[in-house]
């Protein structure tokens, strides 16, 4: 049920999505949904931390590896571009962030959903600040930038062009910001 | 009724409105709702046109004013701020953006949707390459950074704020990530 409410998410929007249809992608019967979740937004909490396991696992991995910071860094923006262009190769269409797609759809709406949506953006920008601070401090202090900040941007600036490469269906976009973003952090890019 | 729709749009997602219910807040019957709107697709493109004619104005006003590009880019982000500020006071919630927020709903699912969010997002690209080209090349030509990549990165940079901002029903992260944009420019944010 998950895989398949995972998957749908990726095409359509959460309020398009039925019961009847997640179970009938997951080949279960209708009854044994509310048997695992009470409630819609039970499932859509299911989804997420399912997804995020896997992305905070990913990213731990990127982030914490052996290599200068500026690479790591290139990486997550290679590894989300890969992201979508799979999901382009096999579904036909970019899927966007599942977390900042069901931000901007649910968080006036299901309170939990957005709470569980704010710790998650959080424990990225926290990973992307550690990222930062742990090789030296180079990236503080200079016209009040705060590492926190910082990290904060890179986030966001990752999470928008996710968006652009969504609506153009074009996942070359997410690697195509990298270099604006390494400068953004004042770092230069190697040479292609 | 464009003006009602505008208004629910802030609040909730696009597939969660009836027609019955904006017909209601408009104070109109529901029988002329498809007497001026064909689908609800329509009514939806006579919105976003009519937020993006309002917008245009506001964009092309402030990037065309007698000052620094520095500062004209730090009030487009000043600016942005204020409207997720005044939803926040009207309506007690962050609203997002519009485009964005429809983007991430309805790309897939409806095309002349995603085909004027496209042309929208272009056309705020176009409008700050040509107000960092204005002045003269100093933003073009290092690490390999185009104008249109530059100016692409700071419309995703504003989007991805601008949904941290709403996830976190916080206008005040809108306008903090002004000084890290402003490095990704190149260009060191006077001190406050």
């Amino acid at each position: 049920l998950i895989a398949a409410g995972a998957q749908l998410l990726g095409k359509r929007a959460y309020g398009a999505l039925g019961v009847a249809e997640i179970c009938a992608v997951a080949g279960v019967p209708k009854g044994s949904f509310y048997y695992f979740f009470p409630s819609k937004q039970d499932f859509a909490l299911a989804v997420i931390d399912e997804h995020w396991d896997q992305q905070r696992a990913q990213w731990a991995e990127i982030l914490s590896a052996a290599a200068p910071i500026g690479e790591r860094l290139h990486e997550l923006f290679r590894a989300t571009a890969k992201v979508q262009q799979d999901a382009l190769e096999g579904t036909g269409s970019v899927a966007g962030c599942m977390f900042g797609n069901l931000a901007l759809e649910l968080s006036s709406s299901e309170p939990e959903v957005n709470e569980r949506l704010r710790e998650i953006f959080d424990a990225q920008v926290e990973m992307v600040q550690t990222a930062l601070g742990g090789e030296h401090s180079r990236f503080a202090g200079s016209a009040g930038i705060d590492l926190g900040g910082l990290a904060s941007s890179v986030v966001a600036n990752l999470e928008g062009v996710v968006l652009l490469a969504k609506l153009h269906n074009d996942p070359a976009r997410v690697e195509a910001n990298w270099t604006v973003t390494a400068r953004m952090l004042g770092l230069e890019p190697a040479a292609a």
